[in-house]
This record gives C-alpha cells, sequence and structure tokens, in this order.
C-alpha cells in the first residue's frame, strides 16, 4: 500500500508534465481532479476525449498504487470508455474510480467521470492494469 | 414506463425459453436471477462466459423496458464483459443492472454479476442499446 | 501447437452440447461455424446475441489452442461485441478469429461474424484470454 | 464524401493544435500519423496511452468524414483500446482505420496502431461514432 502523499509526489515526480491532482486515495478507490481551460477543448466546447481518457487512466493507476504500493511499471492493458454527456467546458473534470478486481498479474477498475459540481457522468471508463511479477521488489 | 408484472410477462411471451426471472426493476435499474445447472457449467466446474454474457444483456433490457416502456424492437448495440473471479457452480447467477443514461436513441448500462449470496462480482458488464425511433407508437 | 484433429477431438470431449464445428485452424487464426435452428434465433428473426458471443468465445479459444496446444485451464478475461446488422435467420453463424498478440499470460485477438455466404459481418469481437503459467506442463 | 484535400483542411482549422496528418483518406479507411517527441513519452520510454488514443479517434473521424462529407458535429461514442506492444520511442505512430459500418446514425470502425515502419501492432481500437440527424444540411 502506499500513502496518499507517497502516490502524489510519485506523480509530481515521474509524470512531471501531467495537470492531474489526487484528491483522495484508498479502499480500492481514488479521485482525481484535472482543470480544464482552452487546451482541453474541442470545436463546440467539448472536452476532448483523450482528455477524459487521460484522467480516467490517472484514477485507475492511483487506485492500484493505493493498493499494491508505488509499482513503476505497471501498465495499461484496455481501457473502454463510454461518453455520455457534454462536459461542461468551464469546469473541471474529476474522475472517482472504483477497483473491482486487484489480482497477482491483473488490476480491473471502473472510472465515472465528472463535470466538478454534477452528479451525472459525462463518461464511464472500464481499464484493466497488468501488474508486473516482481512487484514486490519494486514496491 | 413499464411494471415488474408487464415486464415479467413480456418476457414470458416473448422469449419462452430464458430461464431468466425478474427480482427487481425500476428507478432506472434491474435485478435478474438465472439457476445454474449441469448445462450451464464448464469443464472444471466454471459457469459458462455466454451465459453470464446472456443475464447482463436480460438484465440491461429488462431496465430499459422499466423506463421506456415495452418496446420490443430494443436491440443490443455493444456489449463489454470482464470476467472477475470464478462463479460458484452451485448457485444461481445475479445481475444487477443500473443504467448510466437513457437517451432517446440510445441506452448504457452497466451489470454486476454475482453468485448468489456473494458480496465479490463474477463478471462486470457494460452494454449499449439502441432504441427504435418509433418508441411512441411502439410502447 | 496443436492441430485441426487434435483441437477438433478437444472440443468435442470437454464440450460434449457445443454446436460449434472447426473449419480451420493455424497461423494465428480460426474458422468455425454454428448451425442456426429455431433454439438460437429471437423475436423478429434475429440470431440471439449470447449465441453469436458464444462462436466467438469459442474461435478465440480455437485459435489459441492452435498456437499454445492443448491448454484446457486457459480462461477468458474479457470479451466485447459490436453488432453492426442483422444476421439472416435461415444462415449458419461463421466466426473468423485473427490474433494481434499471444503473450506469456494473455492473448488478444479480434473475431469477425458473418451469417454463411455473406462478406459483410453482423458483429464484431475483440477478445482476451489468460493463459494459466504452467502451459508447458498442461500441455 | 469528402476528398483528402478538403478532411485535412477542415482538421487545420478546427483543431489547430492536432499534431496528427492524414496520410490517406478513402474507401471506408483513412491513416493518420502522429510525431513522437518527448512530451509523448511516459517513464520507461512508452508512448503514453492517451496519445495512441488520440490518434485512433482522430483516424475514425476522418475516415468517418471520407464517407459521409464534413460533419463537424459527429462525436465519439465510445472507444476501447487494448494495447498489445510497447512502441518505440523514437518512431512516429501510424493510425489505419477500417469501418466496418457506416450508418445513418452510428458509425463502427476499428483502428491498428503501429510504430512507423513496424508491421506487429502496438494497439487495437474499435469506436463508434454517433452521427447528427441533420448531416445533410451540415454537409
Amino acid at each position: 500500500m502506499a500513502t496518499h502523499t507517497e502516490i502524489a509526489q510519485f506523480l509530481a515526480r515521474e509524470f512531471p508534465q501531467t495537470q492531474c491532482t489526487v484528491e483522495a486515495v484508498g479502499n480500492q478507490s481514488a479521485t482525481i481532479r484535472h482543470p480544464i481551460g482552452i487546451h482541453e477543448l474541442r470545436p463546440g466546447g467539448t472536452v476532448a476525449g483523450p482528455v477524459l481518457m487521460a484522467v480516467a487512466d490517472v484514477a485507475l493507476y492511483v487506485a492500484i498504487l493505493g493498493e499494491i504500493g508505488i509499482v513503476p511499471l505497471a501498465v495499461t492493458s484496455s481501457l473502454s470508455i463510454n461518453f455520455l454527456r457534454k462536459p461542461s467546458a468551464d469546469r473541471a473534470i474529476i474522475g472517482v474510480c472504483k477497483l473491482m478486481r486487484v489480482g497477482k498479474l491483473l488490476a480491473v477498475g471502473e472510472v465515472s467521470l465528472y463535470s466538478e459540481g454534477s452528479d451525472d457522468p459525462v463518461a464511464h471508463v472500464v481499464g484493466t492494469y497488468a501488474i508486473p511479477r516482481q512487484r514486490a521488489a519494486a514496491a
């Protein structure tokens, strides 16, 4: 297991370009926040799909690190997103991840994505992460 | 909208071969039960994957009918399943569907599948249904 | 690796209830045929979705066995299907699988499903199989 | 239908920040190229997953525009990606999209993603796009 602080420091060090912040982590879940500005918008004022996918990917990664400790080599194996509603152009995106299974080799979780302040998800993601076998050594 | 009784009668009439029963429906959700016998098992005592997919498909369909009324022509557009744990060979499968969006043309929902009596899901499904445009006339 | 005959015998022994026949296997691919009768149809004359998923599942399994040998414990890890066109009610379903990756622990493939005699797919599947670590011993 | 030149101009005007170039389009398919530099890499020299998803999303969009004409309001409805191999850190990403169905309301396609110069895909995507009803007026 890794604490909120350890994970936030790890993200800042390994992914200095990410704009995601860790709002909460633990108990097989994580909440991530990503601010939205002009660079994240598509014509029509929609948040670009790849931004939503990136937030979901980080949310899954953080939730998994919270369970298995800091394992830099865990990699996304698959990610499926369904777009549900148009996100607000002027609200941050919040990603709430809940892990469904953390096995020795594979972790599976779902992420609901929201425009901050709304209870209706803008998208829903299911993702799987492959966990390297030598995780004990890496952690 | 359709009631529990209307949907159960519709299933019995239109899908006389289904073994699924409707345990609950309403409020954008549905719970389905499917008994497990020798015909649903694979070597090793695992419930066959297509049985789980079929239960999820019915759960999505019933939840949607609960929202939009009896629309026989709604058809599955996509279905994604992740297998999480080995189901019990001697327990019924319970599928719990929650709809995430019911639009005019497309409904999206997720289904958690359990061996009856357990809280750990054996599989998780996300599915989409296409809703025919003339639903008002059909309902 | 396993031959066409070995795989057909394995399917007949382990899955005596399956109606799928192996039309071809080898070179990271497989072709499966499933006859369609009244039991596979839904109201409206559509082939039931779970039948299509089952054919895809067998096609993936057979293609993988063709690569790694007879490994009874390989299990489906995920399966995603998109329904594209209404299948013919009076034609067999043909599933053509091509593997995209066969790793030590996970194999990934796609399956195009057709009504026999047509070149337009009725559905498309991507699936992953988890391969047990002791495959050498089992093969 | 829209020509290669029309689509390239549309992308440059509507998505001035995209680094994707249209290598080919037509006949229900499209090929997209995205250069890879330091900003697209993750620790370990892997191309970031969201970059691959973005290339696939553009490839699907361009292939669809090639079929139905310039329809700015077509939006991604779902996207599923399987990561297959580690991409080269110093090669562009090439995305090759083939549409499987272009209906009135929904288009479905698959995208194989490669490191330029390699024949082994690094990832595979299936995506769906919702097409607005008033496409004729918009085109």
